[in-house]
């Protein structure tokens, strides 16, 4: 496909998207239910059709190399098919916040004013490999009431495709339009860039990937973005603080998965626990092959643990995301070094302190800068269904519209709502 | 100052408020509330000072030929001046929703999960001619918990300066950073193009002018931007109605005032009712030399209105916003055709229905796709104060983040707390 019709094709898309967007809106919530139950249904039934298309997939990847781990993401198994379909039939189960009324009071003049939620209208969305994403958004997209046109991976196409194709039958067997969910069908890169500059069909653009692809979609969008940068996560040791606590938070944040973006990347300790506590993770941390980048004072407490594999900390590693069994430690004189230490090196994802100290916890929530902020808990907590949201659509680390974890609730807007009984303004 | 410098300056600026956002983001109430009724003492205490900059301002438009309307604008008159005071006084006397928490909730894993309203960091406001929004802007800047920059118009440099000394004299006598607030003292275009291009120190842009401008700066700005195009409201007459609340609201809504931008441009009238409502609404439009530009059908009941000054509209009439004493007219079928024509031509900006009939009122707060939507009440309404939001920044015609009249809420966001009693990730 040349650049003039991939340009054609996608304003086709965010024209028929735009169509559908008004009737997604104001789709009863029993017609979007009937759309995700259908669409369980059908990744059950269809299963084995689906893995004769994400067998195309696999071999391709396979035939150019693609490392295990990448082959892995691709994979349409049963048990990640069954996921999709129960991750629709819990949707359908959820209320729905579409036509929420919210905040309703009377004014002097007598009016009557609220805010109703209600949907965004077109999301584009611009993943990379996993195929079950085409699911997620799909069904987010159906129960927020929301069109949305869904770009993934060019590693993914046919297992997408073929998944499109159920969406579209459910869609259609609820009597919504087949168009209020479209895959893009081309894998050229023009797509992309089309997507993200079309303000009159599409609302908000949502990429999930690496940084670089993230960084350029944001530089060249013309429309929002809800974008997910790095993350930076913090877990500082107040003083007084309960040391098994800490202990076992600290491991659980650091150790218990490392590639997740909530894991905790750099350690603060207060230096009137660093002593007693500094030995204890270290210890831990050493059992799990967790190498430390320490300065100089946590150095000095860490030095007699058995089998550390320790390092000097260079100015980088405070701004570091390793995603692997690294850790950044920094010994600091309390709270207010430690909330100034988070404000400069944090990438404002998620950040810990462990602390018995009321006044303590009071001022990092306040002034710690950060999308998810948290009073003695894992860092690891930081994700849409811990929190409630029922499902995840990403992760926010602007302030802008949504911020951390976002669910249905960022995928929608509120819109003032007048009642009068025949007020004029005076 | 050369394009280099300006730069310099502008990042300089950028830098300090990127700094100072940090300590009005944590100020306390009292703080900030002290500020407010400094600024709202200097204001009275400062008038003839400021009249005299004013006044630099005055004769330059004059020599420059303004128009007197324009000239009237500019004027900082001590009755401005005192309308400035009080509404410093009435943000220092609300509440502060800065740190407030919502929607606390415990998961299954124990941790608590709940949303903190914090500022939205450094807003840049863009803005023209009229002095006095040099204060607004300050004001609900300090009351948010935002640093800010703020850029007037060129016609008033010498007031805005004025105003801005003070600003800094009421943020230093409560202790808070002189460049929480700062005015950009150049009047150099460039000036804008830098201040909407510093993602690394400005988190949204505000401007508030001409179509042009606003279209011009939401193209280049490289931050979000709370933005607010044209107005063109419609007033739909359904049936059954109270046809003397439909003539009164709908002569409010077009001729309390024809320059706002929630004044109604264009009037939709159910078939059944037309033949008795058109007629009382186009005596009432004839009286007060409202020019009507109506459909062929709309036409036909208005021709016996003696002095009814009517014309053919064209396509081109159903988008236009007048703001002026001018309203287009159009005879609809009922509700839904009324809902699929605002859809299409509204600018999303308020649109009312008056109507007896609750399921087309339903149906109408539903599924028009605008800011403010009303039942039964002038779409002269919309606005932040009518609403009880305090004070407004701005009007947004978005759908991201903010929508409709933007008061303090609409300059913060929500992050996400959560308070743990040591759980761990299982």
């Amino acid at each position: 496909m040349n650049a003039l019709n991939i340009s054609e094709t996608m304003q086709a898309l965010g024209l028929q998207a735009k169509q559908a967007s008004a009737q997604m809106a104001k789709a009863p919530s029993a017609i979007k239910n009937k759309a995700l139950l259908a669409l369980a249904r059908l990744l059950r039934s269809q299963t084995e059709a689906l893995q004769a298309d994400n067998a195309k997939d696999l071999a391709r990847a396979q035939a150019n190399g693609l490392s295990e781990p990448m082959v892995d993401r691709l994979r349409l198994t049963p048990k990640v098919l069954e996921t999709c379909a129960q991750g629709c039939e819990q949707l359908a189960a959820m209320a729905d916040v579409v036509g929420e009324v919210s905040g309703m009071k009377q004014m002097p003049s007598g009016i009557r004013v609220g805010q109703m939620r209600v949907p965004l209208g077109v999301f584009g969305m611009i993943y990379e490999s996993r195929p079950n994403v085409t699911i997620e958004a799909a069904s987010l997209s159906i129960k927020s009431g929301n069109a949305c046109i869904l770009r993934g991976g060019s590693e993914a196409i046919d297992s997408n495709k073929a998944l499109a194709r159920l969406v579209e039958q459910a869609l259609l067997e609820a009597g919504l339009p087949a168009t209020g969910v479209q895959l893009v069908q081309t894998t050229d890169r023009e797509a992309v860039g089309q997507l993200i500059a079309m303000p009159e069909y599409v609302d908000v653009i949502i990429p999930r990937g690496g940084k670089g692809l993230i960084e350029r979609i944001s530089r060249d969008a013309k429309v929002p973005v809800i974008k997910h940068l790095d993350g930076n996560c913090h877990t500082y040791i107040d003083a007084p603080c309960d040391l098994d606590m800490a202990v076992k938070v600290t491991e659980n944040a650091k150790t218990q998965k490392y590639s997740p973006c909530n894991a905790t990347e750099s350690l603060l300790v207060a230096r009137a626990v660093a002593a007693d506590f500094l030995p204890r993770i270290g210890a831990v941390f050493a059992a799990k092959g967790v190498e430390m980048r320490a300065d100089a004072e946590a150095l000095a407490l860490l030095q007699a643990v058995p089998g550390a594999r320790l390092q000097t900390a260079t100015e980088q590693d405070w701004s570091e995301e390793y995603l692997a069994a690294v850790i950044s430690i920094k010994v600091v004189a309390g709270v207010e070094e430690a909330i100034a230490h988070i404000n400069q090196y944090s990438s404002h994802h998620t950040d810990a302190i462990i602390t018995r100290d009321h006044m303590h916890a009071q001022r990092f929530l306040r002034e710690v800068d950060s999308a998810s902020v948290m009073v003695n808990a894992s860092t690891r907590f930081a994700d849409g269904f811990e929190y409630g949201l029922g499902a995840e659509i990403g992760i926010s680390t602007d302030k802008f519209h949504a911020r951390g974890p976002v669910g249905i609730e960022g995928l929608t807007s509120l819109k003032y709502i007048v009642l009068g009984e025949g007020e004029v303004r005076g």
